[in-house]
């Protein structure tokens, strides 16, 4: 699966993306991460890419043409024709602004879009790009919650590890996804190492027992009482499934 | 404003925040961030942090003493008494741990912590942290989203951008916070910059008509709309309060 990250700060995702499990799948050529400079497409000599906004406003926005202009290399980098959607669209790649105006992330979108072979994603900056690009290139607005950030590189490296985590082989066997939060729409159960006490804190003794359904029913009480306490709105909507 | 990040990977926080203008604010001394490594609390000569979970269970657990020992040295290194909460808890640091778990972060927080000096912020990594220690120490359990990543790196680099934005001379003067996405309650109207058509795109005429009222007229019915169209949940609550 291949991410192609287009960002006027390149030297923000690198770093982060080259460590611990997803670091792991780049090396090994599960995914692969390119970022691109939008700034490399500027069309003027000092290499501007933001201006004034049109009503005025506070801040700088991003325009329309380098923005275009790098997404355009980005495609034909992919497959000349990938840009244009056929008439039922399916040839298109997705294209992921990320927005606070945007759909709200969440596991199942990362499900969704791991199912993807190349995903563009856009990062803004300031206060945002220009409309009209956005209306041309983007595919999917999304958001990674209700709060306001510098630009869409964060995020982007959010959607990149969540995603990451489900495109097959990414994850050692042994840390199977499905065992983890929200894919039982449930918040995890507590969980506990070594050594038995510390201080004075023993581990609840039923899971010492060795006696696996009885950990299993410990487990799925907590997971139940927790989300209850901490996140009323997914109980409702786990009753409302189950 | 001081951060105090206790990670398993600094490496990955530190490129991310030199960046834009969280970096800016870094080295003009408004906020500071500060990593350190949990492994150099391992208390074996292998430095290994991390064991089997009790009960059984995919991956392998942080264990308790090398995040409680890495805590009480960066309280230490705040002042003695901060990791103590009075009987009104009015001295305790806020050390908040980032997890799937927690209660969802939004703006109203991020402005919440903003209001802090000090903020310590415990990043879990493979299957999460041994609860005793959670219990121990955290004052808050954070979410950012309701998807599973990593760890909890990327999410304390999301809090920690959303939260020094808000620090009183973090941005610029003619980058006013009000204006953004969320702070009243709506998504954010569409923008655009030079020039006047792109791509046989105008901009909308009222943006080049000088008439402040009627732009800030337009621009409220356009955050509405899109509001209306790609939020329905915020212009539920948004119709609500007003």
């Amino acid at each position: 699966m291949n991410f192609h990250v287009m960002t006027l700060f390149p030297e923000m995702i690198d770093p982060v993306l080259n460590t611990s499990i997803i670091g792991r799948a780049v090396k090994s050529g599960l995914i692969n991460i390119d970022t691109v400079n939008i700034r490399d497409y500027a069309f003027n000599k000092h290499s501007k890419v933001d201006d004034y906004t049109y009503g005025g406003g506070a801040g700088m926005l991003m325009q329309a043409e380098p923005v275009y202009l790098c997404y355009r290399s980005v495609v034909d980098g992919i497959r000349p024709d990938a840009g244009h959607a056929g008439k039922d669209g399916s040839t298109r790649i997705r294209c992921i602004y990320l927005t606070p105006q945007g759909r709200v992330f969440d596991q199942e979108t990362a499900g969704e879009l791991s199912k993807e072979e190349d995903l563009i994603l856009l990062c803004g900056h300031y206060e945002g790009i220009d409309e009209r690009v956005l209306e041309e290139i983007v595919t999917d607005n999304i958001s990674i919650g209700d709060y306001v950030l510098t630009g869409g590189e964060i995020p982007a490296m959010v959607l990149i590890d969540a995603v990451s985590r489900l495109v097959p082989g990414v994850l050692n066997n042994d840390l199977s996804p499905e065992y983890e939060s929200f894919y039982d729409g449930l918040l995890e159960y507590p969980q506990y190492s070594r050594p038995e006490i510390w201080h004075d804190r023993p581990v609840p003794a039923v899971l010492l027992s060795g006696h696996h359904e009885n950990i299993e029913k410990w487990r799925r009480e907590q997971a139940i009482i927790r989300t209850m306490e901490r996140r009323p709105d997914l109980w409702d909507k786990y009753k409302g499934k189950s």
